[in-house]
């Protein structure tokens, strides 16, 4: 399937605003692969997919999460599932069979330990888009371009912070690829 | 061994300072006891020995915690392992073996899933004692005489918080009792 087929379906299964934020994520993980030596083409097909399963209701989602695989942690918060059903149905879907663009899909709202540069080139795009406004966002798209890793840490304590405002639970993978990216940048060490 | 033994022992193990805030945390731990319910001499006989292996060496920590059966993912933050070792040692130290003391003990630094009622109070014992000063601790004073589990979620926010200001590891235990605890205060739940 061409790109330009992979962005019609996806047009097709989301409200106009949802797919202005995915264009906005297609835009910013191009140039987030482009600066930082990411493959832009794998990139983008991990942002036109990711969002692809987002307004599927959560029983859907549920039951098609028990029918794939899927760890049974992320039932726990099923706002975590849609990027991993995605991921499942990718290859079938749009002939998507690429692990690592997979995993970038899956893991584009947790975050995880050990993620590669595809995965944090896209979890931050999905977080930095010229859609998203939140008190941080300026600051973090200038240090996205410079440090990723620092960008990375910075955006899952941002997003640890609001869940903490809001009350909402805070899921456990986002702590650990949190600890270990701090870890990382502390150190210096490029990964 | 009398509760005055314990505390002879005590005072000898630690720096003066920190066996006042130890003190503070007996104080305070039985005081919560009284007012919700749990067993004041439980949660005295916890405070007492919480920080018993505060000062010890790390090296000394982890040697003994590789001895102990002491889960490993403890291991990775190892600010927490005191309050295991304490546990450890208790029923040769001090003959204390009644399970819920120990771990009171074990988990007063994390928090966990499922905490007891005596887990609780002495958690909040060593986050509240009149020792104890920083911006919300006033509020969550007050807050813990009359809602043990709301005073445990914000406490635990708030720890979080820190935690992510200083840019030191969040261990992921404290996010799971942390999002479990909201559950329980929003649901209205009493246990």
């Amino acid at each position: 399937m061409t790109e330009e087929q992979i962005r019609e379906k996806v047009k097709a299964e989301l409200s106009p605003k949802r797919f202005r934020h995915v264009e906005g994520v297609v835009h910013t993980a191009d140039r987030l692969a482009r600066i930082h030596g990411a493959n832009p083409d794998h990139a983008r097909l991990a942002a036109w997919i990711h969002d692809f399963c987002r307004e599927w209701p959560k029983e859907k989602l549920v039951q098609m999460a028990k029918n794939s695989n899927i760890h049974e942690m992320f039932f726990e918060v099923t706002e975590l599932l849609h990027g991993h059903i995605a991921a499942a149905i990718a290859p079938q879907e749009f002939g998507i069979t690429d692990e690592d663009v997979l995993n970038a899909s899956r893991y584009h709202t947790s975050g995880r330990r050990n993620m590669s540069l595809l995965e944090k080139v896209v979890y931050l795009a999905d977080a930095l888009e010229p859609g998203r406004e939140y008190p941080a966002v300026e600051e973090l798209r200038k240090v996205a371009e410079e440090d990723l890793n620092m960008a990375l840490a910075l955006s899952f304590d941002n997003t640890i912070e609001y869940l903490i405002k809001r009350r909402h639970p805070i899921f456990p993978l986002t702590v650990q690829a949190r600890n270990e990216i701090w870890r990382v940048v502390k150190d210096g060490r490029v990964v």
